[in-house]
């Protein structure tokens, strides 16, 4: 549905006038970046892009992620000229308004300063605005729609100062080791960034270079060249490989006084609207266009028509864990009492997967350490190996649970920090992704503190604990005691509607917990009731804590021990357990702090009366040949809390 | 100086030897990779790397990073054989042996499961381990050694899976914008990953088109070849370009018990370490060595002989803040009593450049925002743009530090969040680094969440509550309420031996210090006594909470204020004041918490009888107009203030 040339500047001329009109209006955002993209946003949204404005929510649609987040004003003003849905849900929904476009960044308005989809524009699957990450959202959406059958194709626009992110090219490999002929990169080569000029390793005849060199087709072209972006748009809808186009295009484009200088996020002054529309006008006579031309615009809608209302999806309902394990050969674990978290996570995976095609595992390189190895096996077409890029990993995962996809995206522990800035993205798209990071703490001992996981649950326990606008913790965290705990852990992600992290240790760890035992997101289990003082641990600390309890009982001190398994914690139970036995609750953990000794001292701390005093990490580790050396050394241990209980009890 | 290709042989499999040795006697480790790169390393080492093994510190010698750190084994064997001194600092050092290599991984040994230099092993510049960092920390050695005039050249082995790691290719783009003619990048291409073989994308002729494309003299070679390698060699070190070696290894190589399967960090059984050393014997048959020809192997020394004890340099003493600011133009901001703390810390950096040329300055195109670009101007080749790419420039800082530059390294503080790991392991490395983070919590209001800084300070904190080792925290955070606090704030950063963390906010705020007030690590100030609730603040949030205790005390209420400009926090004073009125203690922060609340929540919870409550942001924000939009809607503000205070108050 290509339409004249004549017709497409017109209209780009149009939305670049709401995109300066807007911006101005704000005060804020970036008409010079959202100019550069006018040409290629018209000529998609017009002549190729198949998505109903009526219903953003479509599964089959055609998706675009905005990866250079900033240039958003370019794609409002197309959706309120086409008077795109918007709104949290089709029920409380209402088409955009060209007038809407002035709420701009507004606090009531769904027009966030960068693509936001949470707070009611879902045009957009994920966040973006912290660079670099867009591709590989992309990516995730469009292996989601090659494993469905879906003709969904995925378009995603690139800034080139932005290219300069390493996960753009981590979303490169991937793309290609997973054959996403979906999947069209566009790179907008303005050749401007933030403080100055994109370096060269950047412009244009480099990025085609590179394509070409990540084993991408990729095409140069002007990108205000309406012909030209039909013919690369055309090129990828016809050929079976994913195709990357290099577009020079002009920040700023046709506007005069955002033209020749460094205008990256400043607005036209409002003194300068009507010299900017004069430029804009002045496109015209030169281009030989005129306004009226944009009317004979429409949208390629070509999608087959859908019920917006996805059928709500059943709770998945695990068998036994004895079920579980024999369908993977581990019946002997049970009954040799023990088993490690990880192997009952991998466990836990293939008996999710067995009952629910949306379960997808991903793993960087590591699936024989975290036991994602056994999705693997059970289900290869839903086990995706992101290999060593755990940044496109995470947006991936992202990607997929915007397609409708649960995703478990596992690596160690420590490798997830690599993708932090990630997860706080995917935070704020409220992508309902689960993460596991197994080999945390100080497990790891002899790889030393380069592989341990110590600062991960003050990161996610920051994100957990805040709200994330629909009444639910950003991010709920599990760390499981024994193999039952971890595959209901498990279970509860699954079915959570919401970011997880699972926390997983790699030595053997005894099965304290019945078969039928239930767990509750942010539950905790009294294990041992006494009348001195609380003693808190989670995951493998539960072990050697109830060590340390019996230890403390033969010297007539009578301990309580409690398995806080989850957080954002309910901390109310266990202050009144604190408050009815002496008030002293001691936690016990082997990270850095900030996560479940963290939870409760601030619990007791805005309660008052209760006091608390904290086992962790307080030094970087070594290398240890054991975990057990590096938890005498640093204090994290059975000892450690006998002493510490010993010390206390004796303080008047 | 090359050897006879038998000595280099002979060399390789004694090497190797003790690599299988010293992971089987540990029961853990990676000889497969270290045998990989038995040749490199030996070519290396006794052919070209000019290095003094009694004087690892010498600031001249060449150096190698080891990108790859779990293939150390063979790293430390070459150490060994030559005898090359460890210890945690010249007077506190001795001499590797043999026999030490069966420390490997122990707690008292300095030979860590990955490279460690800060546990006595200081031929290493920089913890590795966490995958894909070693290229930028190399590059950032490499841009001191230019900078100095020194003749120092720069090693990295880099891992062919690692190699997917995209920091990897913004070290690349660094590296020749950068001009880093020094530096030679030697991938390893041994075709195996951890769980499975490494993707097509990453082999050795896929990298060889990267790298090319990338702008690098990229050479592929037979990595068991000594002529091959010493030949690439001589071609990086006669001629004027980074040049990148592909070399194609075999991993496991010359150790039947190692070839042919997945051995990734899998040591040779102790029941088959014979038939490893046989199996290594039976290579010097088939290629014509034998074991004597190893002894002729010297190292190529001819680093001029230096005096290893670098004079200490004296404490940085800035001038007045006044002087500062006139000599970057800002005079004017002292007349009118405000200024951004961000730009405080530009006038603050030139302050310090100009007295001291250590100081180096790191930006990721976003200078003319955090005010780093008044370094730009004021010292332009002390300045270092790193564009879009914060993971490599927060290595190449860790690289800089190593160098003994004092790198300060700023970008938007959420922009940092992409940098997590980096700074984990910059942490573990004890790297002298200065990290600033502009528009931090909800300062962006209207760019929305994905610009805002809501995590770092939980982040920062974990690692800055632990200690370096060196009866340091691992990190110090800054949150400065006005420029006077900033100016000092930077100028103790400059001068503190370990990692810090600083936070600037971008709107203008009121200067309430005067001209010589003096600050410190972990410090506070009480600004205003009250008697019945302290409000603990920080950053501009100083104001808003004076606004309150003003409005408080209007209404009969006279509130404490202090400003905890810096964590972590001396918290005894304030635990005290507290002790003196109420008991009550509420502080106010505009991030997601897990920093200066959390701190003295668990401070209180610690010590008993004080209640903390503490205002944060508590749900994911979204865009408004101005800050003080979500300010009041997420309820950190003087009015929330003020309506916590009084509800609390009239609790019995």
């Amino acid at each position: 549905m290509q339409h004249s040339t004549q017709a497409i500047h017109a209209k780009a001329i149009e939305l670049g006038k709401l995109a300066v009109q807007m911006t101005t209006q704000s005060g804020a955002g970036h008409p010079s970046s959202a100019l550069s993209l006018s040409h290629l946003v018209t000529t998609l949204f017009f002549e190729h892009l198949r998505f109903d404005p009526d219903n953003p929510w479509h599964p089959q649609a055609d998706r675009l992620v905005l990866s250079e987040g900033h240039a958003v004003p370019i794609v409002y003003a197309v959706y309120a000229d086409m008077q795109g849905r918007v709104g949290t849900s089709p029920s409380n929904s209402h088409r955009l308004s060209i007038t809407d476009l002035n709420g701009l960044r507004e606090f009531e308005s769904v027009l966030d300063g960068h693509p936001n989809p949470a707070e009611g524009f879902p045009f957009f699957d994920a966040a973006t605005g912290s660079l670099g990450m867009g591709l590989s959202v992309a990516a995730g959406v469009a292996w989601a729609a090659l494993q469905d059958g879906s003709p969904r194709r995925v378009y995603c626009f690139i800034g080139d100062g932005e290219s300069r992110e390493g996960q753009i090219w981590e979303a490169a490999d991937f793309t290609i080791d997973h054959k996403l002929t979906n999947l069209c990169a566009i790179f907008n080569a303005n050749g401007e960034g933030q403080a100055g000029l994109v370096s060269p390793q950047q412009h244009a005849a480099r990025l085609i270079e590179k394509l070409q060199a990540f084993g991408w087709r990729a095409v140069e072209i002007d990108g205000h060249d309406p012909q030209a972006i039909h013919a690369a748009f055309v090129e990828f809808e016809q050929t079976d490989r994913p195709l990357a186009i290099v577009a020079r295009t002009r920040k700023g484009w046709g506007v005069q006084p955002l033209l020749g200088g460094n205008y990256h996020g400043q607005p036209v002054p409002a003194a300068r609207l009507a010299e900017a529309f004069v430029s804009l006008d002045e496109q015209h006579r030169q281009l030989g266009s005129s306004p009226a031309l944009a009317v004979e615009l429409r949208s390629p809608i070509s999608i087959p028509p859908r019920s917006t209302t996805a059928s709500a999806s059943p709770a998945i309902q695990l068998p036994p864990i004895t079920a579980a394990l024999e369908r993977v050969g581990l019946s002997g674990a049970w009954q040799k009492g023990k088993l490690a978290t990880r192997r009952a996570y991998g466990a836990a995976l293939v008996a999710l997967a067995d009952m629910d095609e949306r379960i997808v595992v991903l793993d960087g390189d590591v699936s024989n350490s975290t036991f994602a190895e056994m999705m693997a096996k059970a289900h290869p077409r839903r086990f995706i190996e992101c290999k060593i890029a755990e940044q496109n990993m995470v947006s991936v995962a992202a990607g997929l649970a915007a397609a409708g996809k649960i995703p478990f995206a596992s690596s160690f522990a420590k490798f997830l920090a690599r993708a932090a800035d990630q997860i706080e993205l995917a935070a704020i798209s409220r992508a309902n992704i689960k993460l596991v990071g197994s080999h945390s703490g100080l497990g790891p001992a002899s790889d030393g503190p380069s592989q341990m996981a110590l600062a991960d649950l003050a990161f996610f326990q920051s994100i957990g604990a805040v709200d994330n606008g629909r009444h639910l913790p950003s991010c709920v965290i599990f760390q499981p005691a024994d193999a039952v705990a971890t595959y209901r852990c498990v279970e509860l992600m699954a079915n959570w509607p919401a970011m997880c992290y699972l926390r997983t240790h790699r030595p053997d760890a005894r099965i304290i917990y019945s078969v039928d035992e239930r767990f509750e997101v942010g539950g905790s289990k009294i294990l041992r009731q006494g009348n001195a003082v609380i003693l808190v641990a989670s995951g493998y600390l539960v072990g050697e804590t109830m060590g340390a309890a019996e230890s403390l009982a033969q010297r007539g001190c009578s301990c309580t021990v409690i398995d806080a398994y989850s957080l954002p914690l309910q901390s109310a139970p266990i202050l009144e357990s604190a408050r009815n036995c002496g008030g002293r609750i001691l936690t016990v953990e082997d990270n850095y702090g900030g996560g479940f000794g963290t939870a409760i001292a601030e619990a007791a701390a805005a309660a008052g009366s209760i006091t608390v005093r904290q086992i962790q990490v307080r030094r970087i580790p070594k290398s240890a040949r054991t975990p057990e050396q590096l938890m005498n050394a640093y204090g994290v241990s059975a000892a450690a809390i006998v002493e510490q209980v010993i010390a206390w009890s004796n303080e008047v």
